[in-house]
């Protein structure tokens, strides 16, 4: 379970949501921005459309914080878009906050964006040559324009014409919704990187970055949008339109190891059972003797209960984490003379004391923390510690919306299992392989972004840009 | 594990926590205080001594929001005292936050409190009678007028004595930890009804309401305070006097059930132990053929593991909850047309559907909280929910410092099991007996204060000011 | 015009407000508190009685801050008292707020006080030697104390009586106003130093420090309340009782110089009219060659206006104070390299340049901002500077409610006015003597307290004392 | 003095600052805006440049509540401009606070403006038809467009040609300080309707709305920026450049009346003067036998002042403000029952009981201040109020910058003078005419714009988009 965390170890990506035909459209994408709160904590955003006027609110920081009954109010309409983001503290401004909502001379157009668009730099470039401003440094702003030049030129008669040949101009990753004045349109990239599922609610059709947010607000899954569709919802119902020809699908296989919610389903597969598979071929493909397995909270729960079950070893709550920890908390420092503090997380020395102890993570990030963990439980007498990750080793920079800006830490780049082994004081240290994550979470491993653990990009990335997207998402 | 909840169904009552001899006080007693945030959520404070001058600072919210590395820093001194409150709403006054500060004849004194006086409006008519007049209507107010009165009379020549002589007078439920300009001092009353345990850090003295505080500055755990016992620590070391005569141990049965924090230790028992053990007790007693066992996040995830694993059926994760949900969070409400939605709580569908469910919570307040959880298994496709509850019903109001000032709306109070069945909607409710909870947790029965299911209460209650409780409190 | 002036010169005391029989009671002693703001901006508080329950609200801030509609709407009751408090910084804790509300046997009270008990140290030590415990460091608490002793013994068998019994206990200068759950009292020693009034709204009987705040409401003056009266307003009506025999009255003299608001009349002397004749005789007998007259905004604009009348020489605006000064304003700081800044006044270069200035002010604290307005007019041209003083030199720390803590820096003490004119860069300098200007005011001499003038103190001071004085005020 | 004034009666329009080679760039800035706080207290915004790079920081409210000492230290460089702004209500979006920075092909740019560019909606739609898309709804994102447009395009090889080119396009009133990353440009329109001054600080050259924030910060006033002219500063020095043909002047007549602060001098008339100028010739004009002459104020002191000393009656202070009167006041309401309240305005009865008086005011918007001004007056006991208004009647809305979305409730629109009196209950009402006024002012009718008087508009205003005027600004 990692949708707790303010602490997030990985950089997520972005939420969207939206929803057409419910008087509620303003609190229902409250709630549904709610459920999605774990993909990005930095700002949240929602945009309504009422009597041909678009208005929006954003916000830095959480939902619950940034919304309250007084200004859900003040967002009337039956149509609304939402969006909650995820970004590195340099860039963190409000003018990056989404919906982005521009007026152009086709009306209002109002964009929330989950992942990135490879080509962005050199849309910017080109934008740019023929005169346009930038107000923020988000690619999203690049989906605006173009939406916005083709509108009324080309031929492009109307709205939902024009914003479908600007996507021809995008490639990357992106799980985007968009709202005109009396439209919603739901657009997912050719390979599907980022997910993006429509659902229903009486007479009211909903979109979702994941389905857990159809669930918060009772609605119904219908189906994941298609890698390269576009549905467009207006008063005469639901349209499916194509923006690019079929590509290999690759949806991002990190959303099962860590960025989606344990109850969400992703591709058909639910995440939590997805996470328990993984665990269980872990304790496949890596047994050690021990006396129990434990996972660290939140994130590495299941994949560790999925282990015990698999080992035949008693699964063990060996780590408390506690939930206060916010934005407010004072960290301590080293000044401080305090560095013995175990505030964030205990381990139960009369579970683990004299103990062989299975810990199982979804992931290692610097090793840090992993590091910490396993002294933590070391202290609290256990005889030995076996990590164990249900994943492959993340050695690879996202281009498709995660925030890797941190890549040249990455423990896994560069080092052997042995120096992993001894940089975060483990008794051993296994991963698994891309092939068996792709086996346990039942889909082909051709039809998934590996490119975290492999290299394997499924849209090139021009080396010149990559440098750019970290500057710039 | 419970130590994340705002949603907190229970008033909990209060923690404590102090140190002597450190330079870093105020910090430390800020991170022992977020150990024990699950204790109270409503105010915190801090109160140091340093030279001579008592200095406080006290504010209605968590610690991490009353807290600055601003205002922490306006706290010198190596003596330290702090306390995080519970309050029902309608005396949620920032007057009655703690530590409470105040000068008198002997020079200044700090108290913070976890408990009830069951006399203390008793003692406020005597106090009143003769002139003293009150700023706050807590019972803490009383313990300082009256060392007030007995410092410097009735041949009470200093301080400690004065102090001593006035626990004397209060009856009740208490764990305290009070400072003067140069000591710190626990109490804890004869029944050792509430928790409170000493710890060192160095050459440093700690008090906390429990254990898992100590872990968090990287103290050690020496040993409880014991009932009746007053621990002084100043310049000369630590010194231990009895308030009053032995009298037979009742430690909160409850506290092991739900109150404290899995990692703490009390009366050298774990409390995930004994929530674990609690569940395997529940199997035992009250066995079911099913498919699965699921526990309510966070307070009966342990027993539902205990309960797994004595009856050798599945535990799995069949509940998510949404973790962002706090006190800003605007709730669905009737009006809203929004009754259906799943914020708070999501059933894993994938995970349910078509099973036999064993529930496992801690304990029913209401009903109302469990009959919504059964629905929501059952709209996932749960077969049968059989609900256990690792405790007994839950039947009588606290009278030392738990709220229960809904407890005319206990469902245990005044139905039947089987009408607890059909109220939560559950194929079936079973409850642990008193004599169970005991053995589960490993202490004797007649060592632990169970009112709260038996109506046995080890220090007597007047009705009539059973009613004041309620308003005082 | 003094009553803008969040940069306030001068530590001013306190501004008390109460009001019995209205149910707006609340939001009148809002509007109230507000026209006395100039009286203290450092925090602000309400009390109200709503059918035998005292509630209350105090902030830190100005009244407008500390009060919404939202928290006004829950003081019920029609009958409410209120305050507003300057402290010296060391001493501004929330906990000092006024009104201060107890519980005692006789019930609730709640007290608002300005001014200063010269024994308050005194009776501290007696209340404390038998028990008292205190939570303020204000002396307003003593007389909570006193009260709440009194009531029900020494056979006062009613609250007034105890209340009447407590002030003979109490020196100094005082104006309280007092509510117990149903009624509304005034008080005001026995020399009357500090201003109390008397006004009627309807059936609404009003008490305020200032007239100004009848005007505010729209009640009308009925007449001071008398030195050493006490009037306590019940459903019978308005009594009047004496609290101490006859004394010489002593009001203060610097209300009429500093403290009260233009448009308020103490002692049937209008204060702007009072400031006007003070510029008069300052005119008359500090003559000088000039070819314009300017006052010091805000406190020095009245009297200038009088000098420029009988001098016959032209009144002008030579200074412009920019008014969004408040608390949130960055100062330049010397180490900014920025002290040329002219960010809060400036001088009128077209109106100055090659003129003989007389610039008026009403006192001179430590010379330093004196000095500044005189570079400031020189700067812009001005060939001569002749600072008129519209007081006579402050010499002495008042005992009587005004913040005088930096009277050690006061630049009239131990400095010739030879040495003052060098000190303030001016070509001259002149003070009104203590006589006339009683003569201007048009009130008697004797009829005055001149003791921060004269060191002449109607009630005497122990030198002990006034140490304490500085400390805990 | 108007400087004061949170109850502005009229919208002013915005106020800018810049400056160029100083290292505290920021803080100057800060001070500069908050001398010119009174043209605009909606939102506050400053950006720097520094290496290369533009940062901003944009906030609703106060110059003082926007920027904190730590946020000011996140704008560092040597370069900076800000804002300060007024809107109306419904437009008043932190999306539309200034300095507008965008991005594009030429680099960053920065804009700040005061005014109003009569042909923003025509601008608009051009730009739109070409594919642009705007973020925000003011006439200052069209200049950035323009600019963008033109750098690189029509051989416009560099930046300040491009802007320049820009500036032959727009048409209105404005007075505009932009930023690129190493240079600092100052325009005014053709008219110089708006004002714009530039000043030197040591080697830092400065422009600003007016000269109050030269004095501010210690610089002096070098000369007005001409009509139609721009200045480029960089590291070589001060350019000027000519952005369109002569024009006739026309600088607007109200800054004289109410918008600028007094101690600023504009075309080389000080503002305070003036005012007082037009309090004389108002007294020749309009003589009238009385006992007394009062201000409203505070814009009406100082013409009070001039009136006075013409007449030779005595200048009284007849009304007093309460100055802590700020956002957060709450207003009584007709449903209070509190009708009576005179919280903001008090009259000093001992001034006017029995007095004829002459009030005088600088304008009448609606005229109900007016009204509740005299009765407030008769109330205290005048016998007669004669009310002189020293400027011309305000009859026409106002196209170049200042908000007269109120224009159709101008009292003075479609009713006569012996109208108004009854309206507002005085015993005479007379006006300024507007040769008058120039005449007093001491600048040629011909080269000031008076349109808001006569209804002669400088430059021409299309009747439909005059009504997108109130939409858009």
């Amino acid at each position: 379970m990692l949708e707790s965390d303010h602490d997030a170890r990985w950089g997520e990506g972005c939420g969207v949501f939206g929803i057409f035909g419910h008087p509620d459209a303003a609190r229902l994408t409250y709630y549904g921005l709610f459920a999605l709160q774990h993909r990005g904590q930095e700002s949240a955003g929602i945009a309504t459309s009422d009597r041909g006027e678009i208005r929006h609110l954003k916000g830095m920081g959480l939902v619950a914080d940034v919304f309250t009954p007084d200004n859900l109010s003040r967002l009337p309409g039956n149509i609304a878009i939402g969006h909650v983001r995820y970004s590195t503290t340099g860039r963190s401004l409000i003018e990056n906050a989404q919906p982005l909502v521009v007026r152009y001379r086709g009306g209002m157009l109002a964009v929330a964006h989950n992942g990135n668009l490879t080509n962005a730099l050199q849309m910017r470039q080109e934008l740019a040559a023929r005169g346009a401003v930038f107000q923020t440094t988000t690619d999203t702003e690049m989906v605006a324009h173009l939406a916005a030049r083709y509108a009324g030129a080309d031929g492009h008669k109307d709205v939902v014409a024009a914003i479908r040949r600007a996507f021809q101009d995008v490639q990357g990753a992106y799980a985007m919704v968009l709202m005109t004045e009396d439209r919603l349109i739901g657009v997912r990239d050719p390979h599907g990187i980022r997910p993006l599922s429509l659902g229903r609610l009486g007479d009211a059709w909903v979109l979702a970055s994941e389905s857990c947010a159809f669930d918060a607000i009772g609605a119904e899954m219908v189906r994941d949008v298609a890698p390269g569709e576009m549905v467009v919802v207006d008063r005469a119902g639901l349209h499916s339109l194509a923006v690019a020809p079929a590509a290999r699908p690759a949806l991002c296989l990190f959303e099962f190891v860590y960025l989606a919610r344990p109850d969400s389903n992703l591709a058909g597969v639910n995440v939590h059972m997805a996470r328990k598979a993984l665990g269980r071929r872990l304790a496949r493909d890596w047994p050690v003797e021990a006396d129990l397995v434990a996972g660290v909270p939140d994130s590495g729960i299941a994949a560790a209960a999925g282990y015990a079950e698999e080992a035949g070893i008693p699964y063990e709550v060996a780590l408390v984490k506690n939930r206060y920890i916010g934005r407010t908390f004072i960290q301590p420092t080293e000044s401080d003379r305090l560095e013995a503090l175990h505030v964030k997380l205990n381990a139960l020395r009369k579970v683990v004391d004299g103990k062989r102890v299975v810990l199982v993570d979804d992931s290692i990030v610097r090793g840090v923390t992993s590091r910490h963990t396993v002294r933590l439980l070391r202290a609290a007498g256990a005889q030995e510690v076996h990590l164990r990750i249900s994943s492959a080793p993340y050695r690879w920079p996202c281009f498709y919306g995660i925030d890797t800006s941190r890549a040249s830490e990455l423990v896994a780049v560069g080092h052997s299992i042995r120096e992993i082994e001894q940089m975060v004081e483990a008794d051993s240290v296994r991963y698994l392989s891309v092939e068996a994550m792709a086996e346990a979470v039942g889909l082909p491993l051709s039809s998934l972004c590996h490119a975290c653990f492999s290299g394997e990009y499924p849209v090139p990335v021009d080396p010149a840009q990559a440098k750019e997207v970290f500057e710039y998402h």
